[in-house]
């Protein structure tokens, strides 16, 4: 991460930085939504989005019609928060209870994926929401690419906070009698439930049997 | 919600859109971070942080010395998403592929909760982020009450958007051998970790207790 850009360095809680890339992408690997947000007219918007990441690129796709993906697609800058909730930090305090989390934050500018590697950047999009997916269904048509804008964004500048400890307590809430502790917090998924349309003697793909399968 | 406030529209799949202020209430009830999205300098940023509901009230709180905070609470305009993910949709296509999902994006600014109404507003923060948790800690102390800004923003402005659906596939692909159908997702409290410095002989609160109860 080089050292010019400030707004990458995290003000608060500097103990919880983290300048590995590997953990960068051990977060962005494993979480489904991340937050864009740009700003239009005269304020801020944050919008909610699936992703993926290609290498070192940060793909996001959305509708032709999407005003902020053409926002984004013409260069608007862009923060892009990826966030996991690891657990709850039960402190004796209020003041020090708070969550265990994983938290990412981009910054950079988008630009439209050339389409040549739309194809493969719609299967990396395809792959980061249901993993092995990409294989199993037909290929798009052209229709559906015509309707579907793909972003990159380059993974340049970046900052990473992760919060994993105990409660920090004063000595003198310790020596109270409250309780601490943490209670880990994780996303499971249910048993997948087919749908009303479903043709009989379809049986569940490995993708979706992974999803479900032991974590 | 008033009409004369464009950004609140949803401008795509407008047919997932709701009105009704209990749902979005429900949402936000639920979600334990949202993201909160401003302009500082000349460009956008993306902050993940708890928060909590107190009637018509959005309330966030952090350190008096965090930057972004600091810029919220001088007026600066904010768009804040809570996003809760409810399951994977499992097309027949890559395309149709999607997530089920409940999204509220608030805009407005934010203003500095006045001293009298501080400890009431710390109160509902703590019990958002553990049900009951306020009335079995200590009250705060005054080095703690100076250190922590908290702000509230009128629920006013706002968009929910709603996926619940299943598959849309086309009658084509309908009619072909992929399967389709909805893995629900939820998130788990998994059993409480007591700290390392915890004394012998405290037993687990009845608001921890209730976090990995039955859901």
């Amino acid at each position: 991460m080089p050292d010019d850009l400030p707004r990458t360095d995290v003000t608060r809680l500097a103990g919880k930085q983290r300048h590995d890339r590997t953990e960068l992408d051990g977060l962005l690997d494993s979480a489904r939504v991340c937050h864009v947000g740009l700003v239009v007219d005269d304020g801020p918007l944050v919008v909610p989005t699936a992703f993926a990441r290609d290498g070192d690129r940060f793909l996001l796709h959305g509708s032709t019609g999407s005003p902020w993906m053409r926002a984004a697609a013409g260069g608007a800058p862009l923060s892009v928060a990826v966030t996991a909730l690891d657990g709850i930090v039960v402190a004796r305090s209020a003041f020090e209870s708070s969550l265990h989390y994983r938290s990412a934050v981009l910054f950079g500018t988008a630009s439209v994926v050339p389409p040549e590697q739309r194809v493969a950047a719609l299967d990396r999009l395809t792959d980061a929401l249901i993993p092995g997916r990409a294989r199993e269904v037909r290929p798009s048509t052209a229709r559906e690419l015509a309707a579907t804008l793909v972003l990159a964004m380059p993974i340049a500048r970046w900052s990473l906070k992760v919060s994993d400890g105990w409660p920090e307590d004063e000595d003198v809430d310790v020596a109270g009698d409250a309780w601490a502790g943490v209670v880990p917090l994780r996303e499971t998924a249910g048993d997948p439930r087919p749908a009303p349309d479903l043709r009989s003697g379809i049986s569940l793909p490995p993708s979706v049997r992974d999803l479900t399968g032991p974590a």
